[in-house]
């Protein structure tokens, strides 16, 4: 397949063919992190920049090991110490760097559409790794590839995401990776943070692929998948409503919730998990709850993502 | 030729002579940036230590980007997170690193004459990358490697610095500089940002080849280099006199100077640009603007500057 | 030998045999420092992770040339910029970091017993870099190192330790570490900053192997070492008691300490130094103050720790 693309801005854009392409190849490379010495050439001598304004462990540090796998070098960027703290502006910083010579761009901004405005002016690929409460996309592919490895499908699932979806990027992303891959995406939340009709409009690609659930137990009942949110304090202003204690009361995935949930429903949390709060503690020990693996194959997902960025075509047939 | 100095500090004690090699040099290396793979194992497991007690983009990452394509091994110490919080001073930082291992330190630091102190006492070299308001000669050594590539020649110029000359580091390396290499440098800027009369003395290599002008008219009619420099805000007190306003008006390059420059005049300056200020927007549309090839090129010298002073001689029959 | 220590978190659990292990090790290892291209690959593929709570320099970047020199990957993590700052708790963080393909973690935290803890989840070995004001033991290792070499032996020697015992780490590891080498350890330093006597029953491995003096003349009449200590500003409280200036009178070395020291008493200090408070200016000159060989040996111990907990036994052979 040839890709047409040219950055990964959000998963709104991506074809249904297109997201096959990056889980294929990513459970194609997925071995190489297997191997005695986790390291192959392919990359070598590309400079993958990271752009970092937000903070990331998972994302971050992620896309740091897929590139070392790939023995790519990569510079990490972060705000701090840069001339951001003389006032330059993101467009001029990655004009500079392409100067520098950057390959490619991983940009976390707290702005939605950042990527998407410097990907316009700039000369090889920007990965959007989260803007503000726009999208999320890697994240996204690495949760259909969690669930394509534990499932066997991606296709006539019913996918519960609970919490705070208005401000939630990965949710934005999940409800349309997984509508675009054919199954039904069911969202639960505190009902000022549910989408309002115009996000719903826009979250709905067929009639029947998305609802909008007031009680979270229409949304779980029967699910294959849970995806619980993590609460974003940062995204909200002073007072938290509802606060912690309410959350994980009214919205907070319990064991007594595990009776309406399917035999082996799937659980999923993109991370960092507010423990108590949105999953109770004994979740942890819920037998299909996979939020580690999610972040193991986040490794694989961001591996496809700079081969097919950086080399194109090439690098898929090496690894196929 | 043999490398006579130790570290690079600055512009004021290098010689024509010296000049030239690392021009020469830096253009015998730029070919490697353009390689499939721009990586070379000349400085393989050679250890380079950045130590960037300012914000830097430029010239942090493009000494990252050269360490990279010759295979040096770096490290940043930027003062957060390590013992410079605990009190420890740059001179004990220097040699402990020193024990550690560090083969070149790479030097940005608030207070004019850091990087000349440490030398004193340091058995690996020094290279200035910026101290405080006093110099910073790679950033003069890419902008001559800029103007040889456009013009293919370095004597016999008329240069124009516009704006801070006062508290510039680029603007005292530059103004040197051009002037060593057989060019005349006429300045100009608000008046109390202008040289004082011992400063004159100072930057006057030669009774012809220095000029300071009241009217920023005088200094760009006929030049062939124009340099805009970034108001350092950061280097003024509460007031900044004139207001950005102000000096867009009074001293800014704008549309209207064209008809006095050259008909080829390059356009250059050392970001990060306060575009709107020092140059209007629409300069950037310039023909012979040449800003990002100063950045690239900043890449070619930095190789250059790690290849001398971590190999000598060597280095340099092996790229000729 | 067999390594049996899973993690390296206290000099308190180390026997004897396993400290020789560590030494001997680093004996070995420490050549490929001087090699004209000080760079071994066998370390590999291998993800070395760098959790660091709190500043550190000699600590931080020794470890981080050990892992180049061993060619291993290292990623490191200051808390600044990660999810840490959306309270994800160190625990979570080492599980996640262990799913992206972390293979050891090297912590130092504020809070004494932080790497105990999570030792006790992680799959990987975790490494303390320094642990509150409990113990900091890769800093006892390099010490006994930086003996070994000097004297030629660890046993039967009088070990003076001067300072802040009470928040000192190192003292912790030094004074456990010395006594199991079959010296004797005599401490002294301000009243109030002395072990008490519960820490002196834990501190006390022998009738006769460790001391607490009141003047610290009693301390070093006839040592064969004296350890000054850093006085940690950081872990006191708002006034410092004794003040620098106190400090100095009282308890700082100075060269009118010479005639009661035996004329080849070696002079150590872990760093960062307060010159003027711990040690008088003066005594950089002595000529057995080996300072900065515990800074280099530093390396090498470090070296050996990877390779033991990274490879085990093979590593060893390799380079025996």
């Amino acid at each position: 397949m040839d890709l047409k693309i040219k950055h990964l801005l959000d998963i709104a854009s991506l074809s249904k063919e297109e997201i096959e392409d990056f889980l294929n190849l990513a459970e194609n490379l997925k071995e190489i992190l297997y191997r005695p010495i986790p390291k192959v050439p392919t990359l070598r001598g590309k400079l993958i920049i990271n752009l970092f304004y937000e903070p990331s462990t998972r994302t971050r540090f992620s896309f740091e090991k897929a590139a070392k796998t790939l023995s790519a070098d990569s510079l990490t960027f972060t705000g701090k110490g840069t001339s951001i703290e003389k006032g330059e502006t993101l467009l001029d910083t990655i004009k500079n760097l392409e100067a520098i010579g950057a390959d490619l761009f991983i940009i976390r901004h707290p702005v939605a559409g950042a990527p998407h405005f410097v990907a316009k002016y700039s000369k090889v690929p920007i990965i959007n790794a989260g803007d503000g409460t726009h999208e999320h996309p890697t994240q996204a592919l690495l949760d259909l590839l969690t669930v394509k490895e534990k499932l066997g499908t991606l296709s006539d699932l019913k996918v519960a995401i609970i919490g705070d979806i208005k401000h939630s990027r990965v949710a934005h992303s999940d409800i349309l990776a997984f509508q675009k891959m054919g199954s039904t995406v069911w969202v639960s939340g505190p009902v000022h943070l549910l989408p309002d009709i115009k996000e719903e409009n826009y979250f709905k690609l067929s009639e029947r692929s998305f609802k909008i659930c007031y009680k979270i137990e229409d949304a779980i009942k029967d699910a294959d998948i849970i995806i619980a949110l993590r609460i974003q304090r940062e995204r909200h202003g002073e007072a938290l409503i509802p606060s912690f204690l309410e959350y994980h009361e009214f919205f907070g995935l319990k064991p007594e919730h595990l009776e309406l949930m399917k035999e082996k429903t799937i659980l999923m949390h993109p991370g960092p998990i507010n423990w108590g709060v949105e999953l109770a503690y004994e979740m942890e020990k819920y037998p299909f709850q996979v939020i580690l693996d999610q972040v193991e194959n986040g490794v694989a997902i961001r591996m496809a993502i700079l081969l097919r960025f950086l080399t194109g075509e090439r690098g898929y047939e090496d690894f196929n």
